[in-house]
């Protein structure tokens, strides 16, 4: 015997989270042993709790507790323009901005040819089914500045300005607060290339 | 809102553990959304079986099923010479060396000042109750070879060698596999001071 059954168990259950190792594994396993029993139960309870109650917005494909989001409930939010998202968090990202009125779709993900991710493998024929009946006129495509973001972008792009809909895309730039010395030659020079008049 | 009171539920008790910050915890907690409900249940039922199954040998404080674990159930192991551990996992890499068959004490921690953490917060009196009525006769203090360990070993020598009980160290020296070029001053030193003759 190494571990009894149960304590081998838990490790092995921990080690297939994401980014957990044996070794974290064994030290998580190892501090819920020690922890009191109650606030064990309540990180157990934690995440029973959040896979009965939270499903998938079916309109937008956000996390939500009932068929639709908070955010396609809301009736203030503009339907007509749309914010395309790779992930759920992404969404948080963008609300903290405070500076987007319209409505969210979540793509649960990034085509990735080589990992094997493909539109279809998106909830992109979800997003396609959406646009005319909520009258969407922009598309913003907040996907990752990444390879996989960008294609992504390039492709939904393509798809989609056919239909008469404007697909736009996060400025690239500079970030505020940055400093230009150590800015990457690609960030500025899309800086550079989206540059725009002073005014006054 | 920014994510519905189960998910947030679940990264805030995510983040309890130890090693997993806020970011960490929303990944994890994102994980479990993403994963079929069996895979959660699992885990939550893992966390939950721990606590239920799993306690603490009332003799070496070990991790155990039952009120001794199985080192102390074992007729085989010499019950007089003992090991004394920090910590549960410290155990299962003694066993690994296949080079000692007494029992062990497990302390939960090392003498720490400076954390607030003294012989009182260990397992040091449950310790010195064994020693008469098992008839140890060596203590082989295996806490780790650093300033808190260093000092646990000392305070458990001054407290039993008055018993007539010898009390060991594991020698420090140079890791086998190793190159002397990156060997530390410290374990350089130890290992010439714990020289050995070679035999023929």
């Amino acid at each position: 015997m190494i571990y009894s059954q149960s304590v081998q168990a838990l490790i092995e259950e921990l080690g297939h989270l994401p980014g957990i190792g044996p070794k974290s594994a064994q030290r998580l396993a190892f501090h819920i042993l020690r922890i009191p029993e109650p606030d064990a139960r309540r990180l157990a309870a934690a995440i029973v709790d959040v896979k009965e109650r939270t499903t998938w917005c079916t309109r937008c494909w956000n996390i939500s507790d009932g068929p639709l989001c908070d955010f396609c409930l809301a009736p203030e939010r503009d339907p007509t323009l749309l914010c395309v998202v790779e992930d759920p968090r992404d969404i948080v990202a963008v609300e903290r901005t405070g500076g987007f009125s319209g409505r969210y779709h979540v793509l649960h993900g990034a085509i990735d040819p080589i990992g094997g991710i493909g539109p279809e493998q998106l909830r992109v024929k979800e997003l396609l089914a959406r646009l005319e009946p909520e009258g969407v006129t922009e598309l913003i495509v907040c996907t990752n500045p990444n390879l996989e973001g960008e294609a992504t972008a390039m492709y939904l792009a393509r798809l989609i300005r056919p239909l008469g809909i404007t697909v736009s895309r996060p400025a690239s730039g500079l970030p505020v607060g940055g400093d230009l010395e150590y800015a990457d030659e690609v960030t500025l020079g899309r800086a550079l290339e989206g540059r725009r008049a002073m005014e006054a």
